[in-house]
């Protein structure tokens, strides 16, 4: 297996579905940023929950984000991007955050629950040139 | 320690020295773009190699990106951010890609040495709510 393998959108959302940290890549003006963020996926979307501050800010300006995930084996790293619109869920929907495994690794409070609804989902499987247990993950 | 602790620049920097897999967030055109890639410090940059895609093209179109790390230990995550300026190495250059220990985990030929020069970097040490090491990481 020496070939980058692209996974199916199904594959894909699989990996996003067993894993609970990925980063957010979103606009602030003109700026790109990214942070890690634990989320969970409802449905055909993704929630994660934030503070008030520049994440909040930046998608509420633009809620063009990118999100990715990566999952690595023993032998195969496995990476998910996602292009989506995020939007910040209001009352009356925030309560989706209570029904999915969504846990924060970190402590503090984040009251604010946002959903990413994906318009692309893309998979790749890629073979590890070095077993990543040999490295700080 | 139930605090988020802010990094020093200069944790930061040893942050980014022990760790080679990054995530690169990048504008295209009006997207914002998340690819993982493997990097190694060079002085008070950053260099990865690319082939030609679209994570050369963002970059050629618009050279502010970030860059974010993230190091787990059993009971804290470490995440560093830069904001910086990339930009493709000339042939003059390239070779800089040579001096340091620049380790792709996957195969495939990348011969477009890209420098990240960053303007600002912050790190955080967040203690983790649920030891790591119980999940996929």
């Amino acid at each position: 297996m020496d070939e980058i393998h692209e996974l199916s959108e199904l594959e894909s959302w699989e990996v996003l579905g067993r894993n609970e940290l990925g980063r957010l890549g979103f606009h602030l003006l003109d700026e790109v940023h990214i942070v890690p963020v634990n989320y969970a996926g409802d449905g055909r979307t993704l929630l994660f929950r934030t503070a008030e501050g520049s994440k909040l800010l930046g998608v509420l300006l633009n809620g063009n984000v990118a999100f990715e995930v990566e999952e690595l084996d023993a032998e195969v790293a496995r990476t998910v991007v996602v292009r989506g619109v995020a939007r910040q869920l209001g009352e009356a929907e925030a309560h989706r955050a209570e029904r999915v495994p969504l846990h924060s690794w970190v402590p503090g409070d984040r009251c604010e629950v946002v959903e990413i609804r994906p318009t692309v989902v893309t998979g790749r499987e890629l073979p590890l040139a070095r077993p990543w247990t040999r490295m700080r993950a």
